[in-house]
């Protein structure tokens, strides 16, 4: 695959949603450019012939070869950005799947397991709080009816959400049918760091994803005026936040692992008030299962110490918890051979492709990532790169379906 | 005047504006409960015949005697709320003024200046970023134009959000006419601390408002993926907000002032995202210029030792900076012996008196407030003490026009 060829889809799909300020993306699941950017992919599926095969819980795959036969080799990722995100962050993995398929028929091959491209629905989380959200649904990993209660930031539920843009939210479930079809799946996505700049490698194979939870923190305190109050009378829950964004990042760097605090919201948020709340939400990686539990028993203490401090309140509740995921060894080796000895190397970050291996041989490959910004409207990959991704994820289909 | 007395009018203005669940007060300038509050205060002015006469400001006057015969006493606060504020900041004095002139008809006094009653719009500054908006624009301290292109945080204008409520905003501007009618401005204002609880006293008379000013603070780093950015590869911002949080708290504590963060804006604002900037916003008071200057310059310098440690950007901008006020000290002597030595006491606290005493002796009475606590729902006077509190601005009016 020419990076010619590669960068003449690629700018089909970057104007929609794009924000012209930032240059980032607002693609928000079920929105006006998530649904523009389903709409791509149909024609773009429809342009090469394949069969389109929508689940019901908002995913989308289209087929080269039986749907129903079985033991498919199924790959792709998703088209929803976290607010203000980057362009290749699961986009890249559709283009490429699509591209895969063109460059297979180029060679002239005639695939004797089917092949399926695979877009998942809210893999970010970002507009209803749990990430993966369409896999999860396919698998059985979410109850449906929890699912269709979710809401955004606006109060509007999932399934309000899907009712709008035209999508029967009675239809979500796990889809075990349609997962025993699928025999292999693997994820092309965008490195979201700097391991593959480092080994000098335009491609890479994934070994893992790391354990990884979020946690909503509740500070509490006496709401009252900035201006007349003492500071010895003050109950400000702003201090014990301000101290567990210092206490994650520390702890986080002493102990190797990742937490972050990104998204808050205080009440009353004004500028002449000392707050009554805040909420605040941690994110907290690490690699094994023991070191991210004592990352955040490290964090938690640090912050309840702090609390008691200042007298004012705090609880922690953990929202999502992820452990390890270990992809197929088989599949990796195999994938890493063909490839001709392609680094293997662990992610941070969660992937459908972790709530998937969980049911199916799952293997992810990584295209490397000059600057390693992910989630930014300067994360970026060289077409270059990219095209040899396109080369890697059809050498990897015609090595497991040909 | 009986704690009953006040109680009965008092509670006609409650259910205005309140919030069902945390009992606070939503009363934004220009919005419907601050439009109904008006049309309650019209009411109440019409009741006891006083001839209305508002600005083209949206500031509301009425008045007893002859509005144009000058050396006018007018007293009088404000009907617009912090969000989720108590129910005493402003209507205090609003009640107070019209159950004063009650009590002195009462007691069968004819005053020989005219008695007007004023409420203030947008006294707290919290719909369009400045506080005492409409004595601002009365007395020429902000231009009209600026006023009226000054947004709220959905971008609708002061211009647009009056036109919405009826009201010209081409009227806005300096009234040199009607503040050379005023010869003595009073506001009745509940106490923000607890100064008067600590002295046993249910009413005190003001000295001075310590300077005050507000810095937006931006805090400005590098979006990246939460869970696949090592520490040391990080530039987020909000460590040095978080550091900014502490030093602003510990210094105001060191140097017996006050400063508090009680806004903050983060962006994007996502939970598995490394923010790319913070805005928040410091309030700072202190009882000299020199004394707030000296807190400002010690928590700048903290945050930028800080912000250059963990390599992010950071600017402060002074959005508003409000020197000292000394009340005129003959009316305060003067009152302060009318009222039987009641005690004498500074505020944090900025205040439609503070703009007035530029250009009008002005004084102020504290009601207090057993807690303390200021522009929160618990933010409370007994019936009794406020009961004293309209005793004392009557004698302060009979006093000063009788």
């Amino acid at each position: 695959m020419s990076p010619e060829r590669f960068a003449a889809l690629w700018r089909s799909l970057l104007p929609i949603g794009r924000d012209g300020r930032d240059g980032g993306y607002l693609r928000r699941s079920w929105g006006p450019a998530d649904l523009e950017c389903r709409e791509w992919f149909v024609e773009e599926a429809l342009d090469r012939d394949l069969t389109l095969d929508p689940d019901g819980n908002g995913n989308l795959f289209a087929w080269w070869g039986d749907p129903t036969a079985g033991d498919a080799v199924v790959t792709g990722s998703h088209l929803d950005s976290v607010p203000h995100g980057g362009a290749y962050d699961g986009p890249l993995g559709v283009v490429s799947a699509l591209l895969a398929v063109d460059e297979l028929r180029e060679r002239g091959r005639k695939p004797r397991r089917p092949i399926g491209l695979a877009v998942f629905t809210e893999e970010e989380g970002a507009r209803f709080g749990v990430a993966c959200l369409g896999s999860r649904l396919l698998t059985g990993a979410i109850d449906p009816a929890r699912a269709r209660a979710l809401t955004d930031r606006d109060g509007l539920t999932l399934a309000d959400a899907m009712t709008k843009a035209g999508h029967e939210p009675l239809d979500l479930g796990a889809d075990p049918e349609r997962l025993g079809r699928i025999g292999a799946f693997v994820e092309l996505h965008i490195e979201q760091g700097r391991a593959l700049t480092d080994l000098d490698a335009p491609v890479g194979v994934g070994s893992a994803i790391w354990p990884h939870g979020r946690w909503r923190m509740e500070f509490t305190g006496e709401a009252n005026h900035a201006g007349t109050t003492r500071t010895a009378d003050r109950r400000d829950p702003m201090l014990a936040f301000a101290a567990a964004v210092l206490a994650a990042n520390e702890e986080a760097h002493r102990q190797g692992a990742h937490a972050t605090i990104g998204r808050v919201e205080v009440t009353p948020n004004a500028t002449n008030a000392i707050a009554s709340s805040v909420a605040a939400w941690l994110d907290a990686r690490a690699a094994s299962a023991e070191a991210l539990s004592s990352l955040v028993a490290a964090v938690r203490e640090r912050i309840n110490e702090r609390a008691a401090a200042v007298g004012t309140g705090f609880a922690m509740i953990a929202e999502s918890e992820s452990p390890i995921v270990e992809f197929d060894s088989g599949l990796r080796d195999r994938i890493a051979a063909r490839l001709g000895g392609a680094p293997v190397l662990p992610t941070g970050a969660g992937h459908d492709a972790g709530v998937l291996s969980a049911h199916v041989p799952t293997a992810m490959l990584f295209v490397r990532n000059p600057t390693g910004v992910s989630h930014a409207p300067t994360e970026y990959a060289t077409d270059a790169d990219c095209a040899a991704g396109v080369t890697a994820l059809a050498d990897t289909l015609e090595e497991l379906a040909c």
